[in-house]
């Protein structure tokens, strides 16, 4: 049923109308995450050279790896929630939408580094710095693939002029909290993760104050 | 067809409308599974240093990794299907599901870990107290994941009172065979595994039990 | 629209009325397969100590690894393939066979470590009969759930008994020719992956014999 | 309502009536090119003996491998969107693209290996050969799915004959590129990536000149 333009390939792929070539993108993602997640634990590993010494005193010395496995778990962890409601909001993905979430996962992937990075050099605001600008390079990505698929007209209906609100709100505290904590981290060393730790709190506050504003924010805050 | 509460984000995932979303929650978690079970194996790995020994004795050093591969692939392989049985009962996520299913994926990342640890001091009851302590953590988490799912009305119209009591007589039995072995592991040390050992028994007798008692859980019990 | 005896959560999955349920087997294993075999290619990374040398010396110098990752990726490869006919047979799973899908995918998990042992030691037939052995366990597993599934009622109908009949020969062939190697690779040593390579062959043979036979079984060979 | 010859089984799996095992090819390489993107960050990973030094020098000593990083991942990712857009054509996979797919996944297993070998020896042209061979490969297999996928007749109908002719020339541009690489790198040896880099380059005005000569692939380059 060709007309004169022979019809070309899809390059935009529809939920409803190519559900394989969608899913395979969240497929892929959803590997990546999965994998991230997994890989953290590798960095907790007790050093085959110490098997056979004293296991209370080895699980001591590596408090700082538990605690960056713990604060890693839940960034991926949130990582990929933001993910889920970011394709949540998506009715279809282009080729710009797939070059985009292969820059994500490979931002995801770097987490597991820079986690480890982080447990090695408790001591070096370098290794804040690292760590809060991989966590902000996610921050400004996600961000991104949900400013260009509103532009591109990816986006389901439901998406309303309050959710995009809220939804740039949200991600710019996200992203200002990493990138602001990176000069902060040459201060404040290894008490930089106590400002990442007010992310949570800052965006209650934000809900709250947005749902307070307007009524239909209030039902999207829900 | 929106009202004047502007229609929000879905923040609950049905199944059969939002198959994807619903979908995404257990493809990341067999991706979690399936590595979990993977990275087993890394474990039994023979150091690089003995290649050109003698490979029986290498071996029969080992006997304790294999050991503990056998008893983690067992224990993982039984975490995923009791996470199977849960999600069968669960006719959608909200985000406290997905939330609690993190947590829930983060400590069957943690098996392999334990299980290394096990198998590199098989005489320190620490080691055991690690593993029994990741092992009661999922079954509380799956219990607690059953009990929110059922207050909040996410669970499937088939999942009965009969089979709710079932649920929880085999979860409270798995939780409190791995709490109770903590205290033993300082008397019994490697002798540990014996009391987790009885699980599959108690198992089947609590199911032959409460089939005695009720014949609708006898059905639910088949 | 319960009757007397309360409708008990179901324990068989179909893959039409449970594609969730019938679909997160086939997730598990598909990611524990694309993990054994993304594993494969750790076992031929060069050694860290090594870097800065001569690679060409390096890369000869790791010549039986480059083999064994070829087998391995044929053998993890075709068992992929294997796993992937076998649930193209079945219309249903029920708990009995997931569990044994469990053990497949553990035996499975093994062969990137059989094959580090064999390319560390290839001149003990120890290494040779790890392989065959895991192997074999990967045929008997294979074999078992096609027998188990056909005796529980779990197959298509267009599983007809001239393609049971195939599919016995064939497995059978599989898994005498490793069980088979066993006693022989400690004469032939190096040499028993010349047994292992007959397979291919044996295997177009019996496809080509079981053709002759019946017409009907002619048909399933195609 | 089986005829004279009994139904077999099938062996060509369409997307519409065999959606689960159409799916799991995908699933099974979604899931190895997942894994692949994440095995590349284990390259980048700083050595354990070195925890505790200058952070500063040991990520400036490691650039090499950022290096290596970001082009790797560049490679797998471009190479998952290869792989989804060839499978976007499909309209059925049979046994012949099951078994190159396989051999397909094998060579994007083999990136992080080339990745790592290029940046523990970034002074050896082999090094640079390795790399270009594997992608020369995976050049290679990718066209020769198309091929044989156009030839059995598996393509969709939207496959048409301006877009056969734009797949060719886009694969043999890439195949070719790295290809001609190799003799190359015994001379550029470290700046062989200068020819790598040109590809995208070349892959755009080949899109612009295909477009100029018919109408028809202008609406098929969009």
């Amino acid at each position: 049923m060709a007309d004169r333009h022979t019809p070309s390939l899809p390059s935009t792929f529809d939920r409803e109308a190519h559900p394989v070539e969608f899913g395979r993108v969240l497929a892929l993602s959803d590997g990546v995450f999965a994998i991230a997640l997994t890989l953290l634990v590798l960095d907790i590993a007790l050093p085959a050279a110490a098997m056979g010494g004293n296991l209370a005193e080895e699980l001591a010395d590596r408090q700082a790896h538990f605690f960056a496995f713990a604060i890693s778990l839940l960034l991926v962890g949130t990582g990929w929630w933001s993910h889920h409601h970011l394709f949540t909001m998506l009715r279809a993905v282009d080729a710009r939408v797939i070059g985009m979430n292969i820059v994500y996962l490979g931002l995801i992937v770097l987490v597991p580094f820079a986690q480890s990075v982080l447990a090695g050099y408790p001591t070096d605001p370098l290794a804040y710095v690292l760590f809060a600008g991989v966590l902000t390079g996610i921050g400004a990505i996600d961000a991104s693939i949900f400013a260009y698929s509103r532009h591109a007209g990816l986006q389901h209906e439901s998406v309303t002029r309050a959710v995009v609100r809220q939804e740039r709100v949200m991600s710019a505290a996200f992203t200002l909290t990493f990138l602001l904590s990176m000069p902060f981290a040459f201060v404040l060393v290894q008490y930089t993760g106590l400002i990442w730790v007010t992310l949570p709190v800052t965006q209650v506050v934000l809900v709250r104050l947005l749902a307070r504003e307007r009524p239909e924010a209030r039902a999207a805050a829900r």
